[in-house]
């Protein structure tokens, strides 16, 4: 592996794609004395015909990432925020469409909750209420939407109903199988809508969000758990059957692991009761679970 | 890698601490169907008769950092946790009443909020709660007792009822003055109790964080604004007048800009409804508000 | 979007994996006196015949993830660590042709630098040199190899060299053109191998990482940048030109921005001497440089 | 919201300061082809006559953050910045002599090294050198200085030559003695100069912060270690022998745990070679080491 220079370029471009990320913006709409507050953190990612700028540096097809970042902030004057996924909606299709050079977006929204401090009626302070983040992500071709919504940073816990057992065992299985265990995990999921653009009207996105993340909290409460894979499956599962415009939902699940003490060496019992919550390593289980004969994902590219 | 020696030896040992950091304990009570759940990081500083482990490396005197942690769990599963300041107060008092060498103690523990999910009845599944976090810091040296409650990450945000005009101008003066901004902070609260030991009942230290955290909130919302520093007074002065038990409050503010966005080049009025939040950099306000008559703290060391 | 529940199944499991992350292993190697030290993180990630775990909690099929942790320290132990390439080539190896349900493993590794302090002769100590994270990505499914490997945190910055002008302009573009402006970012680059199994002799993994980790920086300092995309892919087609073995390189840069103060309201001139180091948001320009000709990846889900 | 009034007001202001925090100020010197970089962040803490903003509200007294944040640009421009010291050491003496109500300015700095890519006279290129970050903190209050400068996220690591026996046993110790453990930490460090104000030379800043670092890592890496706070003060001590200017060394050094694995399940021994490096919990030994004889020095308060 000599570093010779070479003489010819026998290299080209790939996947690409640019934009300003993680925009902060605060829009507050004024309703009297009741003021209203969303704040995001709003990514925007374009590519299209973007050959020149990177092999010659013209910037000619190229709508700056200030520009796009400007953007973000006059549309939430112009057209408020009603939700996530229709801010990211209504960015994606302006870029795409006023530009002739940008064929894709790929709108990323972080969403933070408030909630009001004290009675309803004071109106104008908040509290940040930070048990998760909400999530959202539009793509836009041109021709096909995809919307991506989901959660993340929400750590649930089952004190019990949790067993591990019947697994494989080889020469480096130390593990002793478990009747009942601490079972907690932050979960990140992600559902893939089937609304698939213009001609349809769009889902309730406001609705949609507390509703999914209800049937998540209560399947991972509910389900007797022989292993973190099949909690996955029935939190996934228990959305998809219960809202009819997704198809997809994807769960990232890792196991924070909970050890028991062994309080042994001190005379006394642990029945149960004094756990250490570790780190690191944690297992990790990943897994998506579809609708049968929904139409597949774009496929995302990062 | 030698070094030269120098003759004499011109140094002594000042201030000193040791002990175990971030003992993550998860203590779980089962009440038939119904567990309850407390989720600290537990943190022990010792001190006292420490000269030969520094200067000779003799460990005759020093009490591992690996039994403390083992106290700490053991205590778990022996006394419970009924609060965080209960549980530090029997810590403390076990290290420097044991140990010949151990003159003085310091316990700090953070404590993580979990919310039951679904109907009561459930009764083992949690969500964790990350609006704030609870902590408390407890002082002990065989005589005095100093108890330090406090939270952190606690956001809040008023949209209006906030000036700031009327300050000193210098050579670099370039803010212009304002009669209605976005106010926000992330409150860092330490109050210290007057308790100050085993010849007085103890505060009730569950019943009194809900009641401070409460007088914070209040405090930040009623409040019309004229800077941060009179936010923090209020937010002060309130704790103490409401609370008999605390005698001093100090608050770390620091003041998340959130500044409006300049959209007359896109022919928009901006009138306060978006804005820019901001990370870096922030004033920082920092401040302290004593109880008249009170006692002075015991000064905190690092 | 009612939550009736619903009579029937009509879910399937997708794409799923599973596997201990962030398995933290430090390996000493004792040469007389000179001691060598190998610091790595590793994650380990299985797929295969998991379907039943899935929909019935049979672990049957699973190989637990706290025996692919002990398989990572038992490795280590046996066959040393002379590269994060070739430990997890043997790791990914092992699980797929140790148990027939696992049909595909992704062994992702980072690895932390140390210097060693004062002398060579010295052997024992060390400290941590952490300018950026070496990384590495070895896929396998039983047939083909893929190994992606990279480093992340690596920090750049030109003062000058770099212009940025002939831009689109649309409605919401404010941004003033520049000839000369500071250009910093947070290079994350992976570069994907050609070498696909057991056929070939592995490359040479260890001289390979510098002289790459070489030829992005030469790329970043000699480009004189119109865009940083013509920078990204000066970057990345100097590693495969230089680098036989190499067949594609990714790179993902954050532009961080640093902005001229404006010191004309205190009568002092500028002149490309002080800057405001900005956070958020940032410019994020993603691309990938592909060797022609070149076979194409297999496709990484996540 | 209603709040019950109450009669008196029975509080009064303690300790307190306010300030713009972490204002990232980059300089560049350009010296024809060869250009040079600080990369700081500066945070301004004033206090002084301060009641009133309290109390009422007025701003009459108060020198906004934002002119502080003004102040470290303008300065970083006329004065350029030689050293992280000296430029804390300007800004401080501006801020208490040129308003009458500021009494007392702490400025504190952290600074971010670089190096420069390629051969020295390439001249604008450099890469971020992460491995620790220097500090100093400035405190003047009209009539003495107090510079205590130090660094942070220094981590050092021993193979060998450190050994835990002899230590205290309770019932609740379960640690076994060892002659031989890995011994490494984080190092953050702070040495107090004696240097105290105007009418004496300053000391030679930049020359005195890789003299401390190269003794901090030469007595760690010296020193066979009989336990943690033995190292913390030879470090410390060999510093104060060695550097005329500095009065006191205050080190915070966690014990960054590597514990040996147990292989033995597998049928292999593990003879010292393969650890596994914890998270949390972690020991944490925090000392401080004196000149014989040197002034006390001033309290510091957050």
């Amino acid at each position: 592996m000599t570093a010779e220079p070479s003489p010819a370029r026998p290299t080209r471009l790939g996947q690409n794609q640019y934009g300003k990320a993680e925009v902060r913006v605060v829009r507050v709409v004024r309703d009297g004395d009741t003021h209203h507050l969303k704040d995001l953190s709003v990514s925007v990612a374009l590519s299209g015909a973007m050959e020149d700028v990177h092999l010659s540096g013209s910037n000619a097809a190229v709508l700056t990432t200030d520009t796009t970042k400007n953007t973000v902030y006059a549309f939430a004057q112009k057209h408020g925020i009603e939700s996530a996924e229709g801010f990211a909606i209504l960015l994606a299709r302006h870029f795409v469409t006023s530009q002739a050079s940008i064929h894709r977006a790929r709108i990323r929204v972080e969403q933070y909750a408030w909630d009001r401090i004290g009675p309803q009626e004071t109106g104008h302070s908040f509290v940040r209420d930070a048990r998760e983040t909400r999530t959202t992500e539009v793509t836009f071709d041109g021709a096909h939407w995809q919307v991506v919504s989901g959660l993340k940073d929400m750590v649930v816990l089952n004190t019990t109903d949790s067993e591990f057992r019947g697994y494989l065992k080889d020469g480096y299985t130390t593990l002793p199988e478990t009747r009942d265990r601490v079972l907690a995990t932050e979960v990140t999921a992600r559902w893939r809508f089937s609304w698939s653009g213009d001609d349809q009207p769009e889902p309730a996105w406001e609705e949609t969000y507390p509703q999914v993340r209800g049937h998540l909290l209560a399947a991972f409460a509910e389900t007797y758990s022989l292993s973190l894979q099949q909690t996955l499956y029935s939190m996934g599962a228990r959305v998809i059957e219960r809202t009819p415009g997704v198809d997809e939902v994807r769960l990232s699940l890792p196991n924070k692991h909970h050890f028991l003490v062994d309080l042994e060496p001190f005379g006394l019992k642990n029945d149960n009761e004094v756990y250490y919550a570790a780190d690191r390593p944690y297992g990790l289980i990943e897994g998506t679970v579809l609708r049968e004969g929904a139409e597949a994902a774009i496929p995302v590219t990062d």
